[in-house]
């Protein structure tokens, strides 16, 4: 099993206003207005049928400029390390991200979000519909971040 | 951007009651008491500290055992066809799954989890920690999903 690869290919890529780490809102409740697109390569267009009935549309992706790997982080939200799993910085094991955005509007192979936290060109593995009775959680413990003074923009420190 | 290729390799592994897709959960909430351990191979234990802290944990993993690939289908909660990216149908073109479980303990690299609705053995790609200020949109929107019948255990279809 731990010799498995596993190989994907982006279905699309992401656009953004932020070209650098630094000034990049922590997640897409940091700046919710932030807008930004995702173009579908026009072969997945198919698959986006009836996405738009979704509020909210969770992206999977690659931290594609985030080169190296650590176990243990200080992250953004933070000033004391953590286990990397016990955070949402990218340099994992596997740099796949996830964000929860708002879905404006969909024109055949091209969405217009809301909440977009990541870097322009980022490239696309997977969309999701958010479901609340799957996804939304009220009021679970938060661990580490419960408490920690809500910094809103990330730095250079994964870069 | 779209020539690339990325290659991901499973940091651990998930163990679960579930050895065919026919009667697995759809979703954790279809069963929040299905109980599952996760392995993280030994090598990544240290980036599991602090995860104790939360309460639920976002497992990414593959849908190993889903071997086809359709932009069109009809999902386990529907009887009409819909575009795979509005479903979390596994048929997808990178076959990466999310399911938001529960963390009951964590003993070094084991943990143990409840609401998992994965087939055993399934391979792991990331954690991470579920955060109720990132993840959690109460009352959005939810396209077809919205009042259709609650089926609760997955059938053969995707197989």
């Amino acid at each position: 099993m731990s010799e498995n690869i596993f190989t994907f290919k982006p279905i699309g890529v992401i656009r953004s206003p932020f070209k650098e780490q630094k000034g990049t809102p922590i997640q897409p409740t940091a700046d919710p207005h932030a807008k930004g697109n995702v173009e579908v390569f026009p072969q997945y267009e198919e698959g986006l049928k009836d996405l738009e009935g979704f509020e909210r549309i969770i992206l999977i992706y690659v931290f594609d400029r985030s080169c190296y790997e650590k176990l243990t982080v200080i992250p953004y939200l933070d000033t004391v390390p953590h286990g990397v799993f016990a955070t949402r910085a990218p340099c994992r094991p596997n740099k796949i991200g996830i964000s929860c955005v708002r879905l404006l509007k969909r024109d055949k192979n091209l969405l217009e979000i809301e909440g977009v936290d990541v870097l322009d060109g980022t490239p696309l593995l997977d969309i999701k519909p958010y479901v609340p009775q799957f996804d939304c959680f009220n009021d679970v413990r938060s661990g580490w971040v419960e408490g920690v003074s809500p910094q809103k923009k990330a730095d250079k420190r994964f870069e």
